[in-house]
Parts: structure tokens; sequence; C-alpha cells
């Protein structure tokens, strides 16, 4: 685009401002992007800690972050809150190859066993699906199933194509040991065609057995030379292990009602990440953004008239359990909940918010939207969720809402080393939290 | 985000498909993103053809592409429209250092002067705005004028940033040759904080002078080198040159409407790209997305009851010689133009479309927009304009529409070595390619 198309441009400024909400959409605006703090957060989160599956050395160290961060930024009643979690460990062997012929690019899933030292070599089914996994019956027994149905790349949301594909890692490797499969091997969870694999949790019932995700390049390599020869045989290897559960924390932070201090608006994401890249958009994002949207209320010189908090949580990935811990406290802390809000899905540019309320609850907060639309986040899709970490808040009457940012490219980076900083763009990121500051304060001034 | 917390979005799928737009909608989308053709051809012309200045070798190359990928593809009436153009060259010199120190990143501007063979020295005033540079008046004889005032992150659409910044860069070194300086120096127009220099077309009155735009790290280097002596000189040195006037011309195709052959509905983006990076954000973006668009109807096998063009503009950047030149042989054509759709912002996700029609005479296409909203487009901004190059059609009363996408990144790569491919995502232009196609074929079938 040449200049003197833009020209003209420059007169589209925000819109007018009329009325309170605008007025503080604006002002958190121009605040945020203005300063734009929250990539230099999610700076040291990621460069600075590292990743931090739970359990592990780096978690215990992004809890420390998380509390000096809102301690300096003077946020109140900083605290940890403690929760039970697992401790996974991937080991430094993952690697498998047909047996004679290439490699074959994987990464153990979180509670993967651990395959004979030397590795294990098997002949492969490959299956598209659950239902046909379950069809094999005695024929699966010794064998290594392959999970590999794509990514439908014809949702225009990936996160529905995520659902519609992630039960073969979240539920294939336990049906493979039901059915006495010797390991099982499932596609990545992307679209992006490349070497890299993305990790995640699977379930086991009774027995563990290893369980890897393959890149892209590998699942079609494997499933081409399937087509040529049904009867090879793959070679793989893992060390992963799993350690006895520890304990770890929640870390919250707050600004305390003035006129309602015990109603209480919680935003947040989850501070533990995979062990792959560093977690940048999932979800160091989320997490940095909740608290810049208090930094921005907080330094703007504003006293919320409800509590406004933020909550880092634990453990998300492999188990929820510091979602657990939170909503168990929060039932018995004598506060109501009046909304949770949940960033859990990248820190791209904000598009909306996803909330549980119904379209006839939702008048208050739609009324909202041209301050949302500010900052180009005024979608709003009545009726759904806000995310795994606020959800178990619902069962209390609490509203749930869910920033949506824009989705196509999350799952290229999701669970893999990919998902680092750089992908994370300063100005994107900056919009998501000032959209969740607007939501939060509104709520905070004029209750649900 | 784990696996869980997703699972029950796989049930929020396409909207549920009434009466035609969105059968209409939902069949594009789901061919294109079924299919991704956009981005393959985008390889084509960015990495097959590679840059293509108006005047150079490589736009004589991008027209032959043009017009081979539309007859391939199996459009009517596949042409060339020829149009004069100039012949700028960069040259192999573009260097500058602040005298006895440290090298300042440049790079000139299209319709630069060179500078003396050897380099030309003088010292530097630093102005943040035309008016301050104006008021130089003698002072700025002999001197470099140096623009310095930097893009504004406050407002929330770059776009805008870019129109209250441009006039640096696009007005400042006729002004500063008027006022008798010897060179003039400009930040680039982008937030990006490297050192890549940002090039564009400026435009000279009488006497060209050597211009060329800083990269921001070497802008905020000069300016403090500045505050500690300003009396340091800066020795540049460009080789750039102006050759005579050439022809190239506009690449057109189309599918000819079943009843009103000559109603026109025409939707392209400009050919032509700056000779840094290979253009393809821009606009090599804007021509694919518009060659895809017209493919998915084609493909689909739909036959449009009003005529859809595909129009590839030559020399959008330096003078909008292609733009005029379709546009009188419009009026002269017994057309009727119905619409003009340009894609000039970038290959980004889209998020719907500005267009001239006002309130009153959009209801029609308010109507279209839970079709658009199929892929997250249905943003109207009405009273607004569609771009440079469908902007002369204005006045023959053709709607304008312009593509608008998620702008945050645009401005990071826009006319520098980082335009590239790989800032491309594969889903997000084709979004914008099915946004088009449905818009064009709605207007085609419904008229305006």
């Amino acid at each position: 685009m040449s200049f003197l198309s833009c020209a003209s441009l420059a007169l589209c400024l925000l819109a007018p401002v009329q009325g309170k909400p605008l007025d503080a959409g604006q002002a958190l605006a121009k605040k945020g992007l203005a300063e734009q703090q929250a990539h230099a957060m999610l700076r040291e989160l990621t460069e600075g800690v590292g990743h931090r599956l739970a359990g592990s050395e780096g978690a215990e160290k992004a809890v420390g972050w998380g509390e000096t961060t809102m301690r300096t930024l003077g946020f109140q009643n900083v605290r940890r809150q403690p929760c039970p979690v697992p401790h996974w460990v991937r080991g430094d062997t993952e690697k498998a190859e047909i047996l004679g012929g290439p490699s074959l690019t994987l990464c153990a899933l979180g509670n993967s066993a651990a395959t004979p030292k030397g590795g294990l070599t098997a002949e492969v089914i490959e299956v598209k699906s659950l239902q046909e996994a379950e069809k094999l019956g005695a024929r699966a027994r010794g064998k290594i199933l392959f999970f590999n149905r794509p990514f439908d790349p014809t949702f225009v949301r990936t996160m529905s194509a995520y659902g519609a594909a992630g039960d073969q890692r979240f539920s294939g490797p336990a049906l493979a040991a039901k059915l006495g499969a010797v390991a099982s091997l499932s596609r990545s969870l992307t679209e992006a065609h490349d070497d890299v694999p993305h990790t995640g949790t699977t379930r086991f019932e009774n027995t563990r057995i290893p369980a890897a995700a393959l890149s892209l390049v590998a699942a079609d390599r494997l499933s081409a030379a399937l087509k040529a020869n049904p009867a090879l045989q793959v070679k793989m290897e893992l060390n992963c292990e799993t350690l006895p559960d520890g304990v770890s924390a929640n870390v919250i932070g707050e600004i305390v009602g003035t006129e309602k201090p015990k109603e209480v608006i919680v935003m947040g994401g989850h501070l533990d990440s995979w062990d792959k890249g560093t977690g940048a958009h999932d979800d160091g994002a989320g997490c940095v953004l909740a608290i810049e949207a208090l930094r921005l209320i907080k330094d703007l010189g504003w006293r919320p008239k409800r509590t406004i908090r933020v909550v880092l949580w634990m453990n998300e990935e492999i188990s929820g359990t510091g979602s657990e811990a939170y909503a168990d406290w929060a039932k018995a802390s004598g506060e109501r909940h009046v909304a949770g809000i949940e960033s859990d899905s990248g820190g791209f540019a904000p598009r909306g918010f996803s909330t549980s309320l119904t379209d006839a609850k939702a008048r208050k907060v739609r009324s909202w939207l041209p301050a949302l639309a500010l900052v180009e986040a005024d979608r709003l899709k009545t009726g759904g969720g806000g995310g795994a970490d606020v959800a178990p808040l619902g069962a209390m009457g609490t509203a749930l809402f869910g920033l949506e940012v824009e989705s196509q490219r999350y799952f290229d980076y999701h669970h893999s080393t990919k998902d680092t900083l750089d992908k994370v763009h300063p100005r994107e990121l900056e919009l998501g939290a000032i959209s969740v500051a607007i939501l939060a304060w509104l709520i905070s001034e004029n209750g649900l």
C-alpha cells in the first residue's frame, strides 16, 4: 500500500467517546498501547524462567516470578495457593525409525511410559479413529497403534479442528493399552506440515504404555511406508518417567474493591507450560495479559468497586489441580465470584469473548461492546464457556468468559518447540490485555 | 490450552446454513480451506518472480506470470492493458555514517536523486514535522533535514499511524529541497524497532535531492548523537537513478456474466512491489487472493449473473498509472462498473470491508454479513473508501470496497526486506480470498 491511499485513514481515529464504558475503554487502550508492558513481562517469563511443566524446577521458578512481579507492581494480597502436582519427566531419549529405514521425529506425550531400555520394535497398525481401533480387537495385541486422522482444515476456527482430532492423542493411548498394544503413536495435533512434533497430555486408565506424537512429516512418511509394506516394523525408544507427586502453587494478586470487596472478578491464565518451547502463547500470554490488565487499571489510579483478582493457575496442562484448588478455596471463602475471565487461546489479536451467559443474561455485557470495539474485540459468543481453569467456578453461579483471539496460527506452535516469544506480537498481546482490562473493569463497576 | 477445554468447541462448527448467501458462503469457505491454493500462487509470485518494482524486469515477469496463471485457471478474456511506468533504479550503493562515528542503516526512497559519487557530507537538523521544517527557512540551506516523528503507537489500527506519520516520507524531501537542503532523511514508517529501513515513494516538485529512510535503530542513534553534538556531520551515498519512462501493463481476466455481462464487479490488488523483500503482503497477497476468489467461484461450477473480473494493477507504489489506465478504459468501455473490491492491506486474517457506500445504501450488503461472518469477516465500515487502485472508479458511481485485515503486523514488514512469503499464513490468506469471493459473488447475483 502506498502512502496516498492511507493518508485519509489517519482521520479514522478511535470512535468518538460517549458515556462511561467508552471513556474507560479509551483510557485503557491509550495507556496500554503507549506503554506495551505485556510483551516485556512475557520475555521475563519465557526467556528468563523458560519452560515450566508442572512438577519441574521451571514451574517453581515461575511461581516465584509471578509473586515477585505482582508484588513489584503493587498488587494487594499477593500470595501462593498450594496445590498438588504430578511429576512426569520427559527424559533425554526420544527416537524412532522405520526398521531398516528412515527415522521418524516424535516426542513423548505427557504421562507416557518409557519403552524398555534400548527401545521396542513392533509392527504398526494405522487407524483414523478410536472406533476403528476398537474394532481391531485382538489384532492390536503386541502392535504399535498409529492414530493418523489429520486436522480438518475446513474448520474456520482451528480450535474446532483441535477438538475434532484431539481424542486420538487424549484417549488413543489408553485404548491402545486396553487392546494390548505395546505402544501408541499419534499424528501431531496441528496443520503445520513440518518435522516438529507437538506434545500434550494423554490419560491412561490402568496400564501405561509408551505414547508419542509424530511430526506431520513423520506421520505421512510412516503412512506411506505402511501402504508399501504393511508388515514393516517401527523401533522406538522413550525414557520418560513418572516420579512421585509434588506440591506447587497457584499465584494470586488483586486490587481490593472499595464498595463490594467480597464480590470478585477473577482473571488469568495458566502458569505451567509444556517442556517444549517456552509456552509463550500457551499460556504465558494468558498470564501476562491478566497481570497487565490489572496493572493498567491500577496505574490509571482507578479503584474498582469490586475486587479484581489475577490468578495464575498451576498445572492446567496435565491434570488441572490448580484450577481445582482455587475453586475449592473459592467455595469456602465467603466471597461471591461474579465473573471468571480466562485467556488460554494464545496471545494473538483479540476478537472478543465467549461467555457462559445466555443471550438473555448477556444484555449488560452487550451494552459494553462499543467499548470493546475500540480494540476490535467486540464479538460475544453466548452460551459457551470460559476455559478449563475457570470452569469449576461455574458451579457457584460465576459467569465465565474466555478471551477469543485470532486463531489461525495457534496450532502451528502449540505444545511444540516453536511456542516461543518471537511468535507473540507485542501489539497483539497488549490489545488482549486491554480487552480483558475493559471487561474486568466494567464488571467491577456495574456488576453483571 | 489442554485438550479437555477444547473438546466441547468441536461442536461449534460453522453456523447453520439458511438462505442463499449463507449457502454460498459456506460452499466457498469449505472449498477454499480444503484446497488453500492462494499461498501456493503467492509462492510463485514472490519466490518464482521475485520483487517487481514498476519499470523493472521483475515487473515484466510478473505481468507474464499473471497472464499465464489466469489462462491456466481457465479465466476468460485474459489480457494485458498497457500503461506507462516510471523507471527508477535503486543502484547498489546505499550507505551513511555519522562522520567519524557509527554507520546508519538506510535505503533510498523511490524517486530519490543520487548523491555525488563518493557521497555528500553535511550537518543535520532534526525536525518532528513538516511545519517545524518550514519554520527553519534559510537555516535549512546546505543541511540534511532529518524528519524523525515516530509512529504513534496508540492508534489501534496501524494504518492510521502510517497515515499520521507518512507525510514525512511522502512530502518531507520535497520540502527539504524547496528549503535548499542537500538531502533528506526520514524515520522509517514502522513501529518495528530494528535495523531494517523501510522504503516507499516520495514526490518532488522541481528539484530532486537524495532522500532516504533510516531504520529505527539508525534514527534513534542519529537523534541521540545530535543531542550530544548538534554540529555533527553525516556522510551519505546513494547511486539510484531515474531512467526514461517505459510501458508496462495491468493484467486482466474474468468470468463473463450470464445475465448482465456488461455489469462488472472488479476485484484485485497491485502487481508491482517495492524492490526490498518480495512484496508478499504488499501486494502479492492482494493479487493472489483475487485470483483465488475467482478460481473458487469457477471451480465450484458457478456462473455469475454479472461479470466478475480480476485486475492486477501495475505501478500502484510509485505513481498509480495502472489504476488510471484501467479507469480511463472503464469510462469508455460501455460497461457499468457495479463494484470495485481492492485488497492492499496485507494477507492477514480478514476482519471485514470498508466501503464507499453510505449506511443508507449499504443495507443489501449488511444483509449478507452473516455469510461473511462464517469467515469472521463481517465488519463493515461505511462511508470510507476501497483503496488507491479502485478509487478512480468512484467517479463513475462504482461502489468501492476494501478488504480489511488484522493490521498489527503489517508495518513491521511493509516496504522492507522483511516483506517475504514466510510472513504470510496460508490459512489467513485463504480466508481473505474466501471473503472477497463471497462479496463478489453476492454482488454478482444480487446487484447492489
